[in-house]
């Protein structure tokens, strides 16, 4: 780093007294508190004066091998003596002491970081003083205390158990119930023996040089940079390490120097729902760390808040009516200057208000819609503003039941939350029982080892699922979050026990019926039934909606394969369906037993014999999506995975299934064990099954054309069908399999006398594909359109099996080697390159191609950001994940409007 | 196409009388045959006149929906009429009328296409003519019948069993029992017989009309360039459609003139031996066909032939001293001429000789090295030259044991040729019986359905593998060609069944100890033992490699585990080991009992305590190896498979290990059940294994380092390993594992006070690495080489499971999706550009980067030229494909020094 001699580098940037050397735009150099303070600071605001250390202290800290720089001492001493200028007192000063608060202050608020140290400045002699000038010794040896038991816990490690025992000692030795029955030669006892304890844990004293207490402070707030901590924090909100932290010094005030001292907290609006009004609590006599410990009820700020909550103790609005209305006016100027809900922390010291932080509060998402439409409304800030305000992750949250806010919950297990929402049903251990239960009206929870396909009928019967195996993008997740339905994954102590029908975690064993709660949300397994709270799609969050959609450029389609999912899909917004995957509807009870017949079959005319049985159930199902998406674009994938997933596989099903095939059991299992795969993931499916089996597409490509027409005639809209042809690598597979179509078509018109139109595109999943882009889109005949299918990209690109990855991602994810889930957020250097080489190649060949994406990653906020970047078309996703697309659509619109305001790099 | 009206453009060339309008340097124009013969008339040889008509024509033909260009007539009847004047006979003539032949002719020779029409220009008149002419009533009809036939069968499509029926029912009447007893009279009705014949098939009449004759002729030639014979051997060979054929129409000659006439073909040098010596054969009073239809015995052409062969007959030198001596000199003129071996055909009428064909001839192997070996020393070609003349994947066959040519055989049935190379051996079924038996000294046939790697010990100890299930690039198939070890896999027919230790096919049963042969060159599974015939790696080889290694910009390493790889690799000319898969080192007996402790291990001590057991074999087999390779470099890969191939499957078995093990069979049971994967290739594996278990990596790093130290002070020769980190993604994974190796070099270095030099790089081996390369070479600590892991990147890239590809490769190359197994040959449009970006990219980090590949494809030699084009340091192969591939590298340097002579574009 290094400043020359010359000019000297700016470490240290001060603040109070009405003016201040920074302001909220040096966020980074400041941090987030100490730009705020200066900022506030700078608008004339009460705020007691202290300095700043910058985040450029940090960073130049650890490139030095954990040393301050030289010059930083000096500049510190400067701030320091203005801060006693400004407040009339001296740092150390026997007869005044000026007494600070130390505080960490990184970007972005950082738990795991160093918090606060307040009082700093006492020791033996100081107290005397303080004691004295306030003509309070109480007050000052109970602020003795509280530093001395702050700063040993926190700069010097004590554990501060330690502290709680004296405390708890001397309180039973006087008698008291609580603290505020000790007087002044109680805390002066208090504090010798604190110090007594500090020595005997540590072999030295308890620090008296204030100046050594200050640079300890402030080389802990550094050295929590790095604790494990705050690095997992950082790790999760990609928050980088060269940000650094800055440190805060600040004159004390005090809130507890008697009934005409307050200190409090607030936030300009209700963070719970959005509501413009002044929310808060406040405690007389007390610092601030009192109002969160919860020793004392803290007082409503309003008179309103205090007669709806039913308080008898009074509102600061009754108590201080003058400090209230300053407070009010601090509010509306904080609010003005930073557009957007504060969240304020003040003190008031005899009567004087002094504001010690504001911040960008931290709301429910529900609030944040109520919040965002507001300022809209009030023109404090613009539509598109008020766009980005809200967290597209957060919307989830609203679609889905939840558990009651401060429900009363048992849990007997924890899994991932791998699907939202919360859900409460009779245990069932397969997916034929949660049908059965259902039809008889009762709520159930899938409880399963693990999920196949086959389970897909009990899933969708099922109010929430629940699995003992596999990760957030197993089977079970990866259906349940498009089914919308709850899910807890890998929820590993429980053990299952098919034959008896129990599952047993802690001793403890729930049978068949018994009653169970699961959290999807925080992967919660709860005894009984919890309390819920349904979803409301309030008014603000279909106005926000619409600005978000009159923002965005990328389309937002739907994964949906029933009717079921694109009636609620629509319901929230969906522009037509991105991926159907047929293959679900083959699993029907009703079907199945065609589909092995044709896996079975000896020959072609077998095969098409069992198709033909097929086929009026594939057209209703397509005719069904037809008619509720009523025109909007329908993009179909033909049969995709491999056969296998069909058949069955324990000796009693094979038994079964062969004899209602007709067939002989040495038969089924012969086309069983022919049909295993070592990696089915890159085995025999996709359009691989099409080049082998024409015959399959073709009913397929008959019963989207026949429905087509049905629908088109019913609803008098034209439909468009869009044929897609899954996991091609190579042209001339895509080539083989569109001949099909386009000849089943000729056949339908012919039949039909009616002229069809649709077209065939590709989903590109493999690496091949997308480095073929060019070949493939290439001509009229090359693919009409590509839809990315990031799952299997993922899969390709990594060399990772989404079914296979749950201990990989676990030990990737604590090694830093993977910042998320490839799965849940696309890998832009990686897959994401693919996908822009695949973007550009098709484009090239056909500067028209449709491009989309419709792997899972089409609902995650940061992946559709990628989308648009890159210039897709559209993305689709989930139904419960297309209001979250098309938030996060129109963000990264606006993002790119205003040229990226991504504070983050 | 189409010439202005002003300028018509030359469909046709002349040649004949002495002179010629093309030469042999119009191949692409005139197809081969017409080159070659133009060539010849140019050369002042005595070639029968006629003319060519271009393969302009044929692409033209195509483009026109199958019509002949308008102008093209004229050209034709004017090159007649220069024909008949030469010869001095004139087309339809019926006093003298002028016969000609038509055939086809490609640049490159194409069975499949029309071959040849003789004695075109005969019907029921000029056949009279013809009669009077030659003085031979009974040759006349003879050439008439013949030409019925054949143009009955080729041109009008009349199947030819309707002409030996006729042929058959008149020799039967007239109590004849061979052609020659026939004579004019039953010659004529015979051709009587076949018009009437050809009528009654086609309704309308044999065409009489020679012109009509001509252009059907011509139009059957272009017409069979579009069958499905034809495009099947195209796409095999990689013959573009747009080439075409052209329509070689020439004075005929006759052979069958009586006594004094001929017709022979021969061979300027041995095609067999390739000494230089004349070898061919004739027959007296023949035509051409004859020599090939096996009724007649022809005659050798020298009397060393004669007299070696114990012949009894003449030989053409003896019978025709002058006519021989004329065809002598003109060999010499066609080799001195052409540069090559040439493969010939003539015909003698009364005494003269005439030309009808020259090609550079089809040899053996060992036949092509002499050749060129021979050629290069009599300087009639350079050394370049003589590489370029040996097809490096018929050195295979030089190498392995084969069958003996002309052994007599009975295929009991056909698998895939698999591993080169034949082998005899009693039937085992099991790989603990291979060992047992061959250390009885018992040649034995392994036989499976599909190995594992718990196979490898029998595989070695066998001379042979086959198995029923599995592709060319099944376990069975890469591990026995690594091994060198004959294979054949896939013999579907054959039903395998272990526990009665019988094999059954076709209704027979073999029986463990039976003794059967097969053919890793054919996929024949054979009874008994066939005659075998043993390589001989003849002075000539050893010349021809050293003019390649003089050639060749490429190095040329091994994929070897042992040290008998290693040893057998060396002797091949490998320079150093490319890939050393340590895995195939713990499946030993005495190790995998370590191994599988380690896997069930409990924790980190556990595990090490297991390692600690590995780590003297390991050393020892480092140890083995560095010595062998003395000083050459070696690249080792870190363990890289899935941990579950080490544990045992059965019930039995399980049972077994527990009790080895000393722990539970739930244990274990649960052990093989957490580990089990969907998708293996895709799961925990490779660096994986390193990033969960750094032990892992640290004990073989250890085993590396002292094995060097020892190594190095036993030879003296300073080892420098290359540790290769496999399935990397991710930048921070390489660092994870090269983190572990570095250490490990601390630690190793402080206790052997040696200090050790050794470099770390990566296995490129999925999509991302490719796309990565950048980030993973980047820096001192980055990457220090790649190795092209092509098997693993192919199957990422293309989306297909190498084990499961067997029936989609089938079905692919059939449906010419694949033009060639992209697991044998390197798929340059998709897997290579990521070879080619993963290249660029790591040589932009690092320019001194070292890139190799390490895939089957570094013995392929198409896969070779690409590695070279692409500018990687070296292809690695297993030890039997070492000089495949260093002759591929010298023909790919030469060939790009040439500026790529690739006739084919």
């Amino acid at each position: 780093m290094g400043s020359g001699s010359g000019t000297e580098q700016k470490w240290v940037y001060s603040f109070g007294g009405g003016a201040a050397e920074g302001d909220a735009g040096l966020r980074n150099l400041l941090g987030g508190k100490g730009a705020n303070l200066a900022e506030m600071a700078g608008l004339g605001l009460p705020v007691p004066p202290g300095f700043t250390i910058t985040t450029e202290v940090c960073t130049a800290y650890y490139e030095n091998g954990r040393k301050l720089p030289d010059d930083l001492n000096h500049q510190v001493i400067a701030a320091l003596e203005n801060v006693g200028q400004v407040v009339g007192a001296k740092f150390g000063d026997i007869e005044n002491p000026l007494l600070v608060s130390v505080r960490s202050g990184a970007r972005a608020s950082m738990p795991g970081m160093m918090d606060t140290i307040l009082n700093l400045g006492l020791n033996d002699e100081t107290v005397a003083g303080l004691a004295r000038r306030a003509g309070d010794e109480r007050f000052a040896y109970d602020s003795y205390r509280r530093f001395i038991q702050m700063y040993s816990d926190v700069v010097l490690g004590v554990d501060h158990g330690v502290f709680e025992d004296i405390l708890d000692g001397h309180k039973n030795f006087a008698g008291a119930m609580s603290d505020t029955e000790l007087g002044a030669d109680d805390w002066k006892e208090i504090c010798d023996a604190y110090q007594e304890a500090v020595e005997s844990e540590l072999g030295s004293p308890f620090p008296q040089d204030i100046t050594a207490q200050l640079w300890g402070a402030i080389g802990a707030v550094f050295g929590s940079w790095e604790t494990a901590r705050a690095k997992t924090y950082r790790r999760l909100h990609d928050i980088p390490d060269w940000w650094g932290t800055a440190v805060n010094v600040q004159a004390m005030v005090f809130g507890n120097l008697g009934e005409t001292s307050a200190t409090g907290v607030a936030f300009t609006r209700n963070p719970s729902t959005g509501a413009k009004e002044i929310y808060g609590e406040f405690l007389v006599n007390a610092q601030g760390e009192d109002v969160v410990a919860g020793i004392r009820t803290p007082q409503p700020l309003t008179e309103a808040a205090r007669a709806e909550a039913g308080e008898t103790a009074p509102s600061l609005e009754a108590l201080m009516p003058d400090t209230f209305a300053e407070l009010v006016a601090v509010f509306d100027r904080l609010e003005e200057r930073y557009r957007d809900m504060q969240d304020i922390e003040f003190t008031i010291q005899d009567g004087k208000l002094w504001m010690l932080q504001t911040r960008s509060g931290k709301r429910t998402t529900n609030a944040a819609l109520k919040i965002a439409v507001d300022m809209a409304a009030e023109e404090v800030i613009t539509r598109d503003e008020a766009v980005m305000r809200v967290d597209p992750a957060g919307l989830d949250q609203l679609l889905h039941p939840t558990l009651a806010p401060g429900a009363v919950k048992q849990v007997m297990a924890t899994g991932l939350p791998a699907s939202p929402g919360a859900a409460i049903g009779q245990i069932v251990f397969s997916s034929d029982d949660a049908e059965q239960l259902r039809n008889q009206g009762k709520s159930v929870v899938l409880v399963r080892i693990e999920t196949s396909p086959e389970d897909i009928h009990g899933m969708n019967a099922a109010a929430g699922i629940l699995t003992t195996r596999g990760g957030m993008t197993s089977h079970a997740a990866v259906v349940a979050r498009g089914m919308g339905r709850p899910c807890v994954s890998g929820a590993g102590s429980l053990r299952i026990d098919y034959a008896a029908e129990t599952m047993t975690t802690g001793g403890e064993t729930f049978r068949k019926g018994d009653v169970i709660t699961i959290d999807g949300a925080t992967g919660e397994v709860l005894k009984g039934a919890v309390e819920m709270h349904q979803p409301e799609l309030s008014g603000d969050f279909g106005t926000l909606m619409g600005w978000a959609d009159a923002a965005r450029r990328l389309g937002v389609r739907t994964n949906a394969d029933t009717p079921r999912d694109a009636e609620q899909a629509r319901q929230f917004g969906a522009e037509g369906i991105g991926l159907c995957r047929t293959e679900h509807m083959f699993f029907d009870e009703d079907r199945i037993l065609a589909m092995r017949e044709m896996i079975c079959a000896e020959d072609e005319a077998g095969r098409r014999a069992a198709l033909a049985q097929i086929l009026p159930f594939q057209r209703q199902d397509f005719h069904d999506l037809f008619r509720i998406m009523a025109g909007l674009p329908v993009t179909i994938r033909l049969l995709d995975p491999p056969l296998h997933e069909f058949l069955p596989q324990g000796d009693e099903e094979i038994a079964a299934v062969a004899a209602a095939l007709d067939i002989s059991v040495n038969r089924l299992r012969e086309r069983v064990s022919e049909l295993h795969e070592f990696n089915p993931m890159l085995g025999f499916r996709g359009c691989r099954l099409a080049v082998s089996y024409p015959e399959i597409a073709e009913m397929q490509a008959r019963a989207i054309f026949e429905a087509a027409n049905l629908a088109a005639k019913e609803t008098g809209a034209p439909v468009m069908p869009e044929i897609m042809v899954p996991l091609v690598a190579y042209r001339r597979e895509f080539d083989v399999v569109a001949n099909v179509i386009r000849q089943t078509a000729v056949a339908v018109e012919a039949e039909s006398g009616t002229a069809l139109t649709f077209e065939i595109g590709t989903m590109v999943e493999l690496p091949r594909a997308a480095l073929r882009a060019e070949e493939i889109a290439a001509g009229d005949e090359g693919a009409a359109f590509f839809s990315f299918g990031t799952n299997d990209l993922t899969q390709t690109c990594l060399g990772l099996s989404r079914d296979d990855a749950a201990p990989i991602l676990n030990s990737y994810l604590a090694q830093q080697i993977f910042e998320v889930d490839p799965f849940v957020s696309l890998d832009r250097d990686g897959v994401g390159e693919l996908v822009r080489i695949g973007f550009e190649r098709g484009r090239t060949a056909k500067p028209g191609l449709k491009v989309g994406i419709c792997g899972e990653h089409g609902g995650d906020p940061a992946s559709v950001t990628f989308c648009h970047d890159v210039g897709l078309d559209y993305v689709s996703c989930s139904p419960y994940r297309v209001p979250v697309a098309r938030l996060a659509a129109a963000q990264a619109a606006i993002a790119a409007k205003l040229g990226d305001g991504d504070t983050k790099d």
